[in-house]
């Protein structure tokens, strides 16, 4: 609009020029003075807000980051600032990434990358976030255009592509891997991966990616018929990675095979996408911000409330290789995290003055290694928690898999579970 | 902008018409058409979705109720497109309320009602909903304004006020008795109030017009230091009103003490207030069209994932007196509520061929009125499940309230207890 009215305020100027009637040229310039008010207008825009350099706590209408700096007066949070070095990748930017997206840029992360290829539609207009204005956009364009807008502190990258094709995986990698934002940071240059995906094969490629870059992240998921859904944490070499175990799904009680043979469209509500999407990011949040206790698994059952919750170790018969070196690094790395611990709660002794602890004390170093190690094997067996259930329909041979600790001959076996796995993902792709 | 663009072309006519040179003429007709163009693009504005006059379940990307449908292909919902009859009262449009409003919008319910008194500032940006540019907006106005964008097939009326004024009191309570939306239905016209406050006295304003009203809605909350909230249904008569008990809140794990004394800038997170406002809405949807289990009362303890359920019963020696009324009359319709439901189960066992159950079966009848009466009654004792602790600080003689079932004078306990509520009030407010 801008641009236009500069170049009618021209035409006009010459026209004008083409008179020397002073009377007429009052005329011109009143004209020439409203098209000029509208340019100004016009060049304003709705009002944004500005960047702000340093989250302040102060308690006043302007401040949009006070009440999250509350946070650390309330003791919740030690330093809720240091959210501005954090980079978090969003991958699918449908019912779950775009509220996850939005939900990090209005906590002020520092920096998100989002990935999607799809285009936003009206049939979208049942969940949270995008607007029929944007129908036909891209919905990574159209999350930048609204998020920048919330936030102008958050710095966005949006990768317009499909992670599942080869070209879109390297891109995927090579983005994960830039450091350019946080350039001492270790590992790669995100913090978190997000996988707010709708399907199995994108999963498989987040989970590869992951267990290649040795990232943490985490995943979620919402069932077909809208009810249920689910967030998991996945630490390549400490918990089971995706393809560990078949992945589970929260048990509605609907009947799950008459759902799948009816039809394509599943049903989507914006409560349980808003739902999943914020147990995510308050995951995410424990987890960068270190307060309360990061969940590994949290289930949801909208039709009866009810969340299950479990601990998943790494299979050591994974079909990904990728996720059996980062179990070998684990357990080479065990002595080291064991004298670290010991390390902590020696210097935790000696600095506390009110509770008693002796350093040496064997059985404080046994409680950790407890919650390293003392989690339920669930990933390769078929003893889930209540409300719990395989997603993938069980095959022949399937529920006979061997249990991993007890084999005799791994080798086999692990060639055996990627024959099984090869042909479920076949069914289902 | 299109007015302002109409003014111009009017003056730029009139200065055309003191010329008579057919080559001027030309000028000026161009500049008019660049100016007309303008007035057309001005007029177009964004995209805006059409009404749309039934909910279809074709599956087509232009279809914004498409993947509502299909939850009944799913059969989770029996009838989807009953949710345009229903009326719903959001009371708050804050982190909570605002959200809650979005998801019934996208949700295509029939008529929403808005109330808030409050202006959008930056400090609210860290929830979602409002927009930097909405800032110096109504709350009201602001939504309104997002909503009908987002789906213009909702009828919203918005109330701009403080519902604890007196007049605001009375506007309240004949809004929610219109019932021009739908006039053959029975009681108020609206079949839900969702108490999305921040504060105790307004919960206790929309608890006495529900009460007095007949009149079922839902309460929410969120704690100050943002990591614990809650939904609870409040049935008049039926369930605990929000006098009954004091009320609860999920505990956190942090000393509430400490937190009370250190400031009065709340703490939130768009995370918590999601899952909450999400967990309200797919409560309400549950009630309004019949799927799942309607739950009483679940709490939310973000640090550790922890989801407290209960259920509470009436205070016999409630200081409600229209609460009171309500029980009184909820004990008389006793014989109707069994018979109703002694016909249902006869109607089920005739019509039902696979399950041979006894219409007559004493069994039965005894299951219906245990879920109506025997829930656990917590609402005047101490006994709280898990990680549920009472929201206002213990007074003297606060704990040594008589069990409502044991009381021998009733009356003068009512008034203890009276007085007792009224000294926590005057504590809180």
């Amino acid at each position: 609009m801008e641009t236009e009215l500069k170049e009618i305020l021209n035409d006009l100027k010459s026209l004008q020029n083409s008179f020397s009637d002073p009377s007429l040229h009052s005329q011109f310039d009143k004209i020439r003075c409203r098209i000029e008010s509208l340019v100004s207008l016009a060049k304003s825009g709705p009002m944004h807000r500005s960047k702000v350099k340093d989250m302040s706590a102060e308690v006043v209408d302007s401040n949009p980051y006070s009440r999250l700096m509350a946070l650390q007066r309330m003791g919740i949070v030690e330093n809720y600032e240091r959210i501005r070095q954090f980079s978090v990748a969003v991958v699918g930017i449908g019912g779950v990434g775009s509220v996850a997206a939005e939900m990090l840029t209005r906590c002020g992360i520092g920096r998100l990358l989002l990935y999607d290829y799809d285009k936003v539609e009206l049939a979208n207009m049942n969940r949270l976030f995008f607007r029929p204005e944007q129908v036909g956009m891209t919905k990574t364009e159209a999350a930048v255009q609204t998020l920048s807008d919330i936030n102008p502190d958050v710095v966005f990258e949006s990768y317009t592509m499909n992670i599942t094709t080869i070209q879109g995986f390297e891109t995927f990698m090579s983005s994960l891997q830039n450091k350019s934002f946080n350039p001492n940071k270790e590992g790669s240059g995100v913090d978190l991966v997000l996988s707010c995906v709708d399907n199995y094969e994108a999963r498989m490629v987040v989970n590869q990616a992951c267990n290649e870059l040795n990232q943490t992240w985490m995943e979620s998921g919402v069932s077909e018929n809208a009810v249920s859904g689910h967030i998991q944490l996945l630490v390549p070499g400490e918990t089971a990675c995706f393809a560990c175990a078949p992945p589970l799904v929260v048990a509605s009680g609907v009947d799950e095979r008459t759902l799948k043979r009816e039809g394509v469209c599943a049903a989507s509500l914006p409560t349980t996408m808003g739902v999943v999407a914020g147990l995510l990011v308050q995951n995410t949040l424990k987890y960068l911000l270190k307060f309360g206790q990061v969940t590994s698994y949290l289930g949801y059952n909208a039709l009866k409330d009810y969340f299950p919750t479990m601990e998943m170790k790494p299979n050591p018969q994974c079909s990904n290789s990728a996720c059996l070196k980062r179990q070998e690094e684990f357990i080479l790395a065990k002595p080291a995290r064991d004298a670290a611990a010991r390390t902590k709660i020696e210097a935790e002794a000696l600095s506390s003055t009110e509770s008693p602890v002796h350093a040496d004390n064997e059985w404080n170093i046994s409680v950790v290694d407890d919650s390293e190690f003392g989690v339920t094997n669930t990933g390769s067996s078929d003893v889930l928690p209540e409300g719990l259930a395989h997603e993938l329909p069980s095959a022949d041979g399937y529920e006979n898999l061997p249990a991993s600790e007890e084999t005799s001959n791994p080798l086999d076996d692990l060639d055996d579970l990627r024959k099984q796995l090869e042909t479920l993902n076949a069914e289902k792709s």
